[in-house]
C-alpha cells in the first residue's frame, strides 16, 4: 500500500504489537461493559429498545479511539487485559458513553422525519421494531444514560475537575456545536422538503445554494468529526495528558475524522450490500453531500493517502507512536482500510 | 381556603415575605440567563428553534423550586437581587438547565409520533414552525445544552464532587429511570396505536390492562415528579444541605410533584382555553390516564387539600419555613392554586 510505505517504517519495527488482538480484546470489554450499563430493566420496552441499538457489535471505533488514546498517553499496554483492570476502568465508562451517543444518533437519524431508513447494520431499524415514539424516547434516554455513565461510573481516582471538563466536552461535541449541529446542516443542504410544507426548514431547503466544499465540511465536521475528536481527546485527558499532547491528539482527531468520512463515502460507492449491511449508492441516490460528489473517486482516494501519511507523521513527531505500541496508527489504518 | 387555615398560621406571621415579588424577580433572572445560555448562534435554524421553545415565559416552576430550595438551605433571602449576585450565580445554571430539559420534553412530546399537538402555551408547537426534523434535533441539542450549562457554567466555588453528583442526578431524573421512563408508560397505557402497526409498542398497546392507580403513579412519578423532585434536591445539594435536609426536601418534592400533576388534571377539566393556552378536555378526549378519571373532581380536590397540609407540615417540622421567608410553602401554594 503506497500510504503505508510512505512513512518509512523500518523493517521489523512494531512487530510486537498485534493490532487485531488489541482491538478484539478491547471490543470485548466494551461490549460486556455496555451490557452492564444497559440492563434489561423497567420500563422493559424502553430498555430493550436502548439495548437493541447499542449492543451486539459494530466497529466500536469511538470506544477504541478513546481507550487507545488513554493507554498511549498513560504509556501502558496491558496485553492480557480484563474488565477488572484498574487502569482500564478509568476510561471504560467514557468509551461506553461514546458508543451510546453514537448509537442514539443513528436511532434518531433513521426516523421517518430524517433519513427514513428501514435497515441498519443488516437489521431492521429501531423504530421498525419498537415504533417511532419508542425510538424517539430511547434516543433521548440513551443521551442521558451516556452522561450518567460518564459522570457516575468513572472511578473517583480520576480528578473530579478533570471529569467535569470531560463531561462538558462530551455535551459540546454532541450538541448544537457538534454532532447535532452537523445533522442540521445535512438536513438543510441534502434532504428534500415535503412538497409545499410551510415551515422554516422547508423554506431553507427550497432556497438553499448549490453544495460546495465549505458546506460539506460543516456537515461532516459536526456529524462525524466532533465525536471522533472528542473520543481521542477524552481518553488523553483522562490519562492526564499535557496540553501539547492534547493539541496533537486533537489534530490527529481531525485527520482521522475526515479520513473516516471519506472512506464512508467511498464505501457507499464501491462497497457491496452484503458487506455494508445497508444499501450502497443510497447517498448518491438521495443527492447527499459526499466528498465523492465533490472530488470523484480518484480524488477521494488520493486525499485518503495524504491523510494517512499526515496522521502517522503527527503521531511520530509527538511521541504517540511507540516501537511496541502503535494503537493510534493502527486505528487510522482501520478507519481507512475497512471494508464496511 | 380550608387548607391554608389548617396549618394554623399565626396572625401577622410571614407578612414580611412578598411571594409575588420573590417569584417575579427570580423569573426575570432565569429568563435573562436562559437568553445568554441560548445565544442566536449558528446553525441559526437550530438555535432559533431551541430558543423558540425555551425563552419567552412560562411559570418557570422548576427553576423557582431549585432557587428557593437553595436560598432556604443557605438561609439567605436577598431582597434586591441581581444577576451578578455571587450566591445566586451558584444555582442559576442548574435552574436554567431544568427549564431546558422541561422545554425539550414538551418539544418531543408534541411531535406527531407522540401527542401530535399543534399548539403549546397559545402558540404553534416547535415542529409546526421549524419542521419535524428540526424539532427532533432541537430537543436533542437542548438536552445536551442543559448538561453543558450545569457542568460548565456552575462556578467552581461549588465543590467539583458535589457538582458531579448533581449532574448524575439530573441525567437520572431525566432519562429512562425518570422523565423519559414516565413518557414510555404514558405511551403504552394511554395512546392509541396506529391501526394494525406491527411493532412492539403497538403490540403492548393492544394488549394493555385497564388503567389503575399504580399505572397512573408510574406515569406521573416519571413524567412530572422526577424532575420536580430533582429541582428541589439539586438546589438544596448545591447549598450544601445536610442529609436530613435532603431527605425532607425530597419528600416535599414528592408531595409537590403529585399536587402539581393533580392540579394539571383538574385544570384540564375545569379551565378555559384562553387561560390555559391549550385545548381543555383534551386529556379526557384522548383517554389519558389522569387522576380525575380515577378519583373524580371532588376526590382530586380533597387530595390536593391533604397534600397542601402535609407539605406545609413537613417544611415547618424541618426548619424549611422561616418566619420571614417561606418561599417553598409559597411554591406549593402556587403549584396548587394556579389558573394555568
Amino acid at each position: 500500500m503506497q500510504s503505508r510505505a510512505a512513512h518509512k517504517q523500518p523493517e521489523g519495527r512494531k512487530q510486537t504489537f498485534d493490532a487485531k488482538k488489541y482491538f478484539d480484546d478491547r471490543r470485548a470489554l466494551v461490549e460486556k461493559k455496555l451490557g452492564e450499563f444497559l440492563p434489561a430493566d423497567e420500563p422493559e420496552l424502553l430498555w430493550e429498545s436502548m439495548r437493541y441499538s447499542v449492543l451486539g457489535g459494530g466497529k466500536r471505533l469511538r470506544a477504541l479511539l478513546c481507550i487507545a488514546a488513554f493507554e498511549t498517553v498513560e504509556n501502558i499496554y496491558i496485553k492480557d487485559i480484563d474488565i477488572d483492570d484498574l487502569e482500564i476502568s478509568k476510561v471504560l465508562p467514557c468509551a461506553c458513553a461514546l458508543e451510546m451517543v453514537h448509537a442514539m444518533s443513528l436511532v434518531h437519524d433513521d426516523l421517518p422525519c430524517l433519513d427514513n431508513d428501514d435497515f441498519r447494520r443488516g437489521k431492521p431499524t429501531n423504530h421498525k421494531v419498537y415504533g417511532e415514539a419508542t425510538a424517539l424516547l430511547a434516543g433521548d434516554a440513551l443521551l442521558m444514560r451516556a452522561v450518567e455513565v460518564l459522570v457516575g461510573a468513572t472511578p473517583r481516582t480520576i480528578d473530579a475537575s478533570a471529569l467535569l471538563e470531560v463531561a462538558e466536552a462530551l455535551t459540546r461535541a454532541t450538541g448544537a456545536d457538534g454532532m447535532v449541529g452537523g445533522q442540521i446542516y445535512d438536513l438543510i443542504y441534502t434532504q428534500e422538503s415535503g412538497s409545499g410544507e410551510a415551515n422554516k426548514l422547508a423554506e431553507l431547503q427550497r432556497n438553499r445554494t448549490e453544495i460546495n466544499e465549505s458546506v460539506v465540511e460543516k456537515i461532516h465536521s459536526g456529524k462525524t468529526c466532533a465525536l471522533i475528536r472528542f473520543s481521542l481527546w477524552s481518553g488523553a485527558r483522562l490519562a492526564g495528558a499535557s496540553s501539547a499532547q492534547l493539541t496533537a491528539i486533537e489534530k490527529f482527531g481531525d485527520i482521522l475524522g475526515l479520513a473516516f468520512q471519506i472512506t464512508d463515502d467511498l464505501l457507499d460507492v464501491t462497497g457491496d450490500q452484503q458487506t455494508l449491511g445497508k444499501t450502497p449508492g443510497k447517498d448518491e441516490a438521495a443527492d447527499k453531500a459526499t466528498w465523492i460528489r465533490l472530488f470523484g473517486i480518484d480524488g477521494a482516494k488520493a486525499k485518503l493517502s495524504e491523510l494517512e501519511n499526515e496522521g502517522t507523521r503527527l503521531l511520530n513527531e509527538n511521541g504517540l507512536n511507540k516501537d511496541d505500541f502503535n494503537a493510534l496508527e493502527s486505528l487510522l489504518n482501520l478507519a481507512i482500510h475497512r471494508k464496511k
